[in-house]
């Protein structure tokens, strides 16, 4: 796996791998779900690129931009096992040189639920995934359904800008108790890591209450209960899988979304119901 | 030339097309300055893409949308002439179907001058020309230094979000007493013609007397005096030519620029004062 830190290089070095190139965008801190992207990827197309970049604009004042995990030696070797060709790892002076100023932002969609707790995050990563699309220039973008609003994004900045790139979302991977895998589980202590898979089973049962019937905010009611007394939650609901607005009864495509703080860990998760 | 009204018609008819490509985008109503730009990119490039399509997100409300000059036919026969080899030229529905909401804003360079006048032009301008650029691909960008915020606007729009094309800066085309020529000359009775050429003039005037020592806000207030009295000032400055920040004295490389009103027609011009 070749490593390239500059946008010249990475532009001469993709030029001469086969097509179609696949194309993983990671922060780093590499986990099994990112993992799954990468052979997806592998399977999927004669070539492929990831990135490791820990993007400040994603995050806002008082976030975990600082002491987010970081390990681009263990992600390189990780990224280069799952049979990734090359890995572009630029410094924050790259991407965002004295005088940047653009932004890209895909509206509404980017405003509610992490974007209402978060609000320049998805504009964050709407800027840096278009330069990233324009530095590797891949045919395909693999991003995972666990961060499902930021995939409905990007899906959206796709179809707007008609960037020539298919976006692949690749199901979550889960901790045998459930629990999605993130980097950010690496913040957890030991009891609220226990109590962190009530975030998933509380999903599953606002989808068996919405299935039998009830409608969202009933099946909230009920589906907030599960959660363990280790977490609080943000919200928890169930959205239209395109826009991410609110439904009243399940109607597919829809997720059920919940994001929950373990102390001072935010985490969200998700599943999918298909048409 | 071939004739394209769909995304993924045009698509494959240019990657038939041998590099580099060159792509003139317009607005049509196409004059002498808009067949520069094709001439140039013909000597430039192996093949010569052209885009018209009457963007509507780059008018403000009350600005002239509904009757801006509109002759396709005309315009296609045009650039056939000047040796363009394949022309996109979608209906609004195609470049904003239903659900459209996302932008593209280069930030305060947008916001000054034409962006002052015209709040949302040039988030307008950024937008579509980079779905025109994903959707074209090319490998150079041709732009009239007429719009010469415009052309800083896409310079920028490329260096900050890493587009993968090179932008080339066409000199103004004018006519004989200099007016420079521009769609919206058209909407001009005779008197205001006769008038109008006293904008460059006067951006001469102001550049004279910055090259004599003058300072800025001294050099315009002589050069005010010289517009004919079919005009009404809108604003006179000399900027840098990257961010279009205003110079108390002259720094190249500069842009004298100006915009006056003759009659309801708004007309712009500049003169570059390069390194």
């Amino acid at each position: 796996m070749r490593i390239f830190h500059a946008v010249e290089q990475v532009r001469a070095g993709l030029a001469a791998l086969p097509r179609p190139l696949g194309f993983v965008p990671t922060m780093g801190a590499l986990h099994a779900g990112h993992l799954q992207l990468a052979r997806t990827a592998r399977q999927q197309c004669a070539s492929v690129a990831a990135s490791v970049f820990v993007n400040p604009t994603q995050f806002g004042p008082g976030e975990d931009f600082e002491r987010y995990p970081r390990d681009v030696q263990g992600d390189a070797e990780k990224l280069s096992g799952a049979g990734v060709d090359a890995l572009f790892t630029p410094d924050a002076a790259v991407m965002y040189p004295p005088g940047f100023s653009t932004i890209v932002d895909v509206g509404a969609l980017g405003a509610v639920y992490e974007g209402a707790v978060r609000p320049t995050h998805f504009r964050g990563v709407a800027t840096v995934v278009s330069k990233l699309l324009h530095i590797v220039q891949p045919d395909v973008l693999f991003v995972g359904q666990k961060d499902a609003q930021q995939s409905a994004v990007l899906k959206k900045l796709v179809r707007d800008l008609d960037f020539p790139v298919r976006v692949e979302v690749v199901p979550t991977v889960r901790e045998s108790d459930g629990l999605a895998m993130s980097s950010r589980n690496a913040y957890l202590s030991r009891e609220q890591r226990a109590g962190a898979s009530s975030l998933h089973g509380s999903l599953e049962c606002m989808l068996e209450e919405l299935r039998n019937g009830a409608d969202a905010s009933r099946a909230a009611q009920h589906a907030r209960a599960q959660l363990d007394a280790a977490g609080v939650w943000d919200y928890l609901d169930v959205v239209d899988a395109q826009t991410f607005e609110p439904l009243q009864h399940l109607r597919a495509p829809a997720f059920v979304i919940g994001a929950a703080r373990f102390g001072s860990t935010r985490l969200i998760d998700n599943i999918l119901v298909s048409a």
